[in-house]
């Protein structure tokens, strides 16, 4: 400590570079009696040049002209400690709700009820029923676009078969669903399975679809270029070859829903890549499951009256209080999906391409963050609305438009269904994103940008939930 | 919004940087199909190279090998957005907190309240008499240093005299305010301010004194040195000289603690600069006020009964409530009076040395806290106790120590007696840096540094405010 004091203290009779702005505002300083490049003793008034041992010397100087660090003249810009500052505010003030919570409501967390919930009558799964029976729309995927290589039928035919069909797919769910009235997070659950599969589906009938314009084509120019070699270099991933059931098994389950005909391959399985992401599999979702416990059930529990009554004051205190843990539990379940579910799925299938999400947490513009947080979504709706659409002289707000209607759609979908309460405020919620979308782009982006995302994030996804609950409690309870 | 989805798009297809390692690790890989290298269209299994206008190229490449940015495979090190993100929650967390007290208790903020509570009997106010008072103890040492300078006392006699005079010095706001049990706050500030002079004075004695020194050891060398050449440049501000009331008024009123014969001086008085200064001044203690008032007063009120029942889990709970809005008032506090008011006085006074601190914010070790945050007390107990002791062969821990337990001193002195209560809590928490300095520099400080300091300043602060405000109610209600 005391070396470092020293050091300190040098630094008072050094010139320091800080000290630099001020003295230019100085003219050639007849009023500062210490310039820098004098800092060796110089003109002392009383000093004799030889100091005695027991004595400070009096003239040795102690102040030097200069601003403080606050100051903009002082240049100074390093205020990376204030960043650990707001972190540990952070912790400290959630910290204590968290406290607070355990002093009122003791643990809530029971893991062994959560079992005992999903074990309830095991014989009666319907959800478990409706994901091994969604296996027959793939099949019948499979075998129709057989049927539609070798020319059965017409393209004019499979769009109405498929549109039949994938109402179908779409439809089972939400009739089996209203019919049975069980848990709503299973239904959820299975019908998210029902809309990925639905995703993957369509992109492989439109794939196939292009191979088949593609080969037409390739007849027509035949003679133009030489195909036919290019095609004899790697047989099993051509146009009719690639209609296998483990081809389009291996697309069912690998992480991604844009089907191609060869997908990147990674060289061989790292053991210990997986049981990490295994590891946070199992761990954080026994977080998001506790948090939710512990700290959302009550929440929206105590929420019930303030919004029955519609106190201004009180419902956004509500909206606020809930933000909190449910942002948590959104950045938890964003990792636990897109990081180590997904890569864990891709590593055991030896998936190459890893880009499940991109930097959407420097977002500055609402139309980036729904670039970059989903990219198995972004890459299928680009792929199979926008860009068809565009190719079909749609402008590109039509085009855009139509990406965040099928996605607020879906996204109504599978809240809508499960709790089987036609509200809309997941539509609306979506559809909002539009305008806050052009209001970033005309800001364009920057600091301010980032926070608009940001918060959009944050009041957004609590506002929609309260507002689910306090209808869902309107209906069940009053 | 449609341009940047086809840029989004590009970035698809054209090899990115990040894409770059998970490649790395791949064989020339026979596996995957597309290197980056060989981008533009290549070797297509069915494609024709004849692009037909209204169908989308099967071949064109979605997925390409590359990893997540969380993997630290994939090099990502750009997590900017986050701090936006820590910042928001913390405002959303304490946004809900602020509007809960509200609901809670309307508002309790009065300006009108603390003016009548300053106002009240204006003729019998004993701080502001004490403060008048205290010239007669510059006077006294004005008139006794010029009678040194004289050679009418000896050093010996004048150490005796200081320390009697200092002692009745300090003792006398002690006298009055345990008499006159009138407000805490301003006995507080009046006797910060007899603390303040008091420094001072020391300072003007022991630099006085060195001159004398000084010139004796100039007298005995005169012959080896050329020193009144010197002397004649400057005549105001060479030793017996500069005893005059003018020049150690200037002093007493300048933004410093320690004396020198010549201050910098900047050029002139900028209006703007005192200006924003006093807005500052003004605004800021409002807020410090109004957080007071409305934030802290009734958190007090309401932590009396779990610290008097001793229930730890409240007790915890109380002090990391407490926690946050006093930290922000010591925030607040810290600009107002470290930025604001001494820079105010600098600019009327054309004092040139504003560095009255120094970045405390990214202090990494306790002692480089103690070094910075506080740079007019830092460079009076260096000059004026650390060094003197290094220089009379003190150990560097034992001047630390010696520096530490005088600060303890007058933290414990400017609480105690104000409140009439000898509890020592001040003195433990400032006594308690000492291990906690010897553990950083261990830790050879870094960002877990940088939080214990931090740390130690959010919560050891409303611990021992609590300790007070507990014994307080002890004392005055039971």
């Amino acid at each position: 400590m005391g070396t470092e004091s020293d050091r300190a203290d040098n630094q008072h009779h050094s010139p320091s570079k800080r000290a630099g702005s001020i003295r230019k505002r100085l003219p050639s300083s007849t009023s500062s009696p210490r310039q820098p490049q004098a800092s060796p003793p110089k003109s002392p008034p009383v000093d004799i040049g030889v100091k005695t041992p027991n004595q400070y010397p009096p003239d040795r100087p102690i102040h030097q002209a200069q601003d403080s660090l606050f100051s903009s003249s002082s240049g100074w810009t390093n205020y990376r400690g204030f960043l650990n500052l707001s972190i540990l505010l952070l912790v400290v003030s959630n910290g204590r709700v968290a406290l607070e919570n355990i002093i009122k409501y003791g643990i809530l967390i029971s893991p062994f009820e959560w079992l005992s919930y999903a074990l309830h009558d095991p014989w009666r799964w319907p959800n478990f029923t409706m994901v091994v029976l969604s296996n027959i729309f793939v099949f019948v995927t499979f075998f129709f676009e057989r049927k539609l290589e070798s020319g059965t039928f017409s393209n004019r035919f499979a769009a109405w078969f498929y549109s039949i069909l994938f109402t179908l797919h779409l439809g089972a769910p939400v009739v089996v669903t209203l019919h049975v009235q069980g848990n709503p997070f299973f239904a959820a659950g299975m019908m998210s399975l029902y809309v990925v599969e639905f995703l993957k589906l369509f992109s492989y009938a439109h794939v196939n679809y292009w191979c088949r314009c593609a080969r037409i084509a390739a007849a027509e120019n035949q003679t133009k270029s030489p195909v036919n070699l290019a095609t004899k270099k790697d047989d099993r991933y051509t146009y009719p070859n690639n209609l296998t059931l483990s081809n389009l098994y291996y697309f069912m389950f690998a992480p991604t829903l844009c089907y191609e005909l060869k997908f990147p391959r990674s060289p061989g399985i790292r053991k210990t890549f997986v049981i990490k992401r295994l590891c946070e599999l199992v761990g954080l979702s026994f977080v998001v499951g506790a948090l939710s416990q512990q700290w959302i059930v009550p929440l929206l529990k105590n929420s019930m009256q303030p919004f029955s009554d519609m106190n201004l004051g009180h419902c956004i205190e509500r909206v606020l209080k809930l933000a909190i843990p449910n942002h948590l539990i959104w950045l938890l379940f964003f990792y636990v999906v897109f990081h180590s579910a997904l890569n864990l799925i891709a590593e055991i299938l030896r998936f190459a391409d890893r880009e499940f999400y991109r930097d959407f947490w420097n977002a500055e513009t609402i139309s980036y963050f729904w670039k970059t947080w989903n990219i198995p979504v972004h890459r299928w709706a680009l792929r199979h609305i926008y860009k068809p659409m565009m190719r079909n002289k749609w402008s590109k707000l039509q085009a855009s438009i139509a990406v965040f209607f099928v996605s607020a759609f879906f996204h109504e979908y599978l809240v809508s269904i499960p709790l089987s309460m036609f509200r809309l405020w997941a539509y609306y919620g979506m559809m909002m994103q539009v305008p806050l979308s052009i209001l970033t782009d005309i800001m364009g982006g920057g600091r301010a940008g980032n926070i608009i995302v940001w918060l959009s994030l944050i009041l957004v996804q609590p506002m929609a939930i309260l507002m689910y609950v306090h209808d869902w409690y309107v209906l069940h309870y009053t």
